[in-house]
């Protein structure tokens, strides 16, 4: 059988070019004892993409040219050869940009970074790879494992209008705070604040001093700052944190083009507040809470449910434009999370 | 009753000139009923008494051109119209830089900020301005109970042979910990390895790639970094810590002489690894844990008595010579803690 799939071709020099990848076919391997085929659904595209195309170390083994890309896949189990895994069933696994993908039954474990999960029927599929998938899995263990979220806390999150911001604005609401979010432009604020209840909305492309514009919407201080960004947001967080706050180092996309170019990358000159205001600031990964998925997954779909978590999805039809698609994450013209539709 | 006191006579501008200061006769108050009549026997000299001398808004409230300056003082109780204060109690508290000092007898109190604590008949009164006082214990707090410094952590300090610092790596390797010190100068180092047993010493002074050394240093990363000095050696720290780090911030010597010049503050470059190392970075003031000293008190005083803990205090004679030896914390030609002996 063959498939079509994404390869490096060469490694990203900061900002995306978008020849990195080349788009070619090849053969599927036969299924061995113990193997599964896993046809991809949706791939979704993740900041970190970036990160994982540059010729860099980061979090997970580096990528060498020719390899297919790597990427995170809601897929469907098309052949089984292992005991563990039945046609039809859906797993999420960075199984790649590529069609189809096999793999080792038994590593399809949350260790190994694969969740296998089961749909509720009332809910459609999509909404898996936004508020009930990876997303939303790092937007709760963001605000409330880490960042411990209370009723009554002044929250603040950037990149708000992004994937994982605005389930994170939305599951801070859940639970009883007051939520402001960043987000770029006219557009996506009146979206937060109209159609998914948030508090507040800074439009960081209509002001020049975003210290101030946080002053002005937190007199009190920030209790707990939920930060997908990094850079000169995270700076000016810091200065209008609350004593005692707690900023949870989701992502830093602001910072991502400069990956490996430490001359580029921008400086946290406030760091030194750290102790005078006895702040806590800290980074996590979701890969290290795949296993504990069982814990949350079912508050999120009674969330769902409710209509007290929506998602938004900018789905783009075919494997093939998913390069394409690619740098408009970082360009913030597009809404919510955005997916490659592949089905 | 007249005395001598340093009041403020104008506010520090980043390095300090010598003249921020002015030493006045004034006449101390009579006691009304409630009062305390202290006597300052020993005054610290700290960091942030550069942030005190600035104006730009900190921790505590801003201090007034005229004020006496704010200081740590370990002093006795020379009357007292107070029935909860004896004639020769002892006590750390904020009285300034003078040689008595008149509060009410209701204020001495951890809320306050003041300590009262009756020394080890077999430890001199010395030990309680470092090893045993506010100094000990931030660098109990910062390693142990914000740190929580284990058996067999990999821990660097820098800072190491300040004040703090000497306390935090004696406590770390009282903890089982192995400890790698960052300091200024050969001697330094030898006397932080050959006198108080640290594990090794990274000579600032004479390495040109901080990162590079720590990474020489911590082959397997940094499972705790200890701070008191923040600007370029953060981000090299940040560098070499290990997957799920701990950084304890205490101070950031190296950024104090830039408070309230923004431009001039060093901008932290690798906070983006929070995230993808899964890094804690929390900050903390000992003010908030003086209710609690009674806790570790005992702990400090049976190391110090076993030899496991012991001190450098570098003390200047004189109240009438502490502005003059104020620059001494930040250029580092002194060792462990600097104090003016007032007895």
């Amino acid at each position: 059988m063959q498939q079509h799939a994404w390869i490096i071709n060469h490694f990203a020099q900061g900002r995306l070019e978008g020849t990195e990848l080349e788009w070619v076919e090849r053969s599927v391997p036969d299924l061995q004892p113990g193997d599964v085929l896993i046809r991809t659904l949706m791939l979704t595209l993740d900041p970190s993409n970036l990160l994982w195309l540059s010729e860099e170390p980061d979090y997970l083994p580096q990528l060498e040219i020719g390899d297919v890309m790597r990427g995170l896949v809601l897929g469907r189990v098309e052949q089984s050869r292992h005991p563990g895994h039945k046609v039809g069933d859906l797993v999420f696994a960075l199984l790649g940009w590529q069609q189809y993908a096999v793999v080792r039954g038994e590593a399809l474990t949350p260790v190994e970074g694969a969740v296998s999960f089961h749909p509720h029927p009332d809910i459609p599929l999509e909404a898996y790879v936004s508020a009930l998938g990876p997303t939303g899995w790092s937007a709760y263990v963001g605000m409330r494992l880490v960042g411990e979220v209370g009723e009554g806390d002044a929250v603040l999150v950037s990149g708000a209008a992004g994937a994982t911001g605005l389930q994170a604005c939305q599951i801070a609401k859940a639970c009883g705070a007051r939520v402001v979010g960043v987000a770029g432009g006219e557009k996506k604020c009146a979206m937060l604040q109209q159609e998914l209840g948030i508090d507040g909305c800074i439009d960081y492309k209509a002001t020049d001093d975003l210290s101030a514009a946080m002053a002005r919407a937190f007199p009190d201080g920030i209790d707990l700052y939920f930060d997908n960004v990094g850079g000169p947001m995270l700076d000016a967080a810091l200065e209008n944190m609350a004593l005692r706050g707690r900023i949870v180092i989701s992502g830093s996309i602001s910072q991502y083009q400069s990956h490996g170019d430490r001359e580029k990358l921008y400086g946290v000159r406030n760091t030194f507040m750290l102790a005078s205001k006895r702040l806590r600031m800290e980074g996590f990964l979701i890969l290290d809470y795949l296993d504990r998925t069982g814990e949350f997954m079912p508050q999120l779909e009674s969330w769902l449910l409710s209509g007290a978590l929506r998602y938004r999805n900018t789905l783009v039809q075919g494997l093939e434009n998913a390069q394409a698609a690619l740098p408009r994450l970082f360009s913030g013209d597009h809404l919510g999370k955005l997916v490659i539709d592949c089905r």
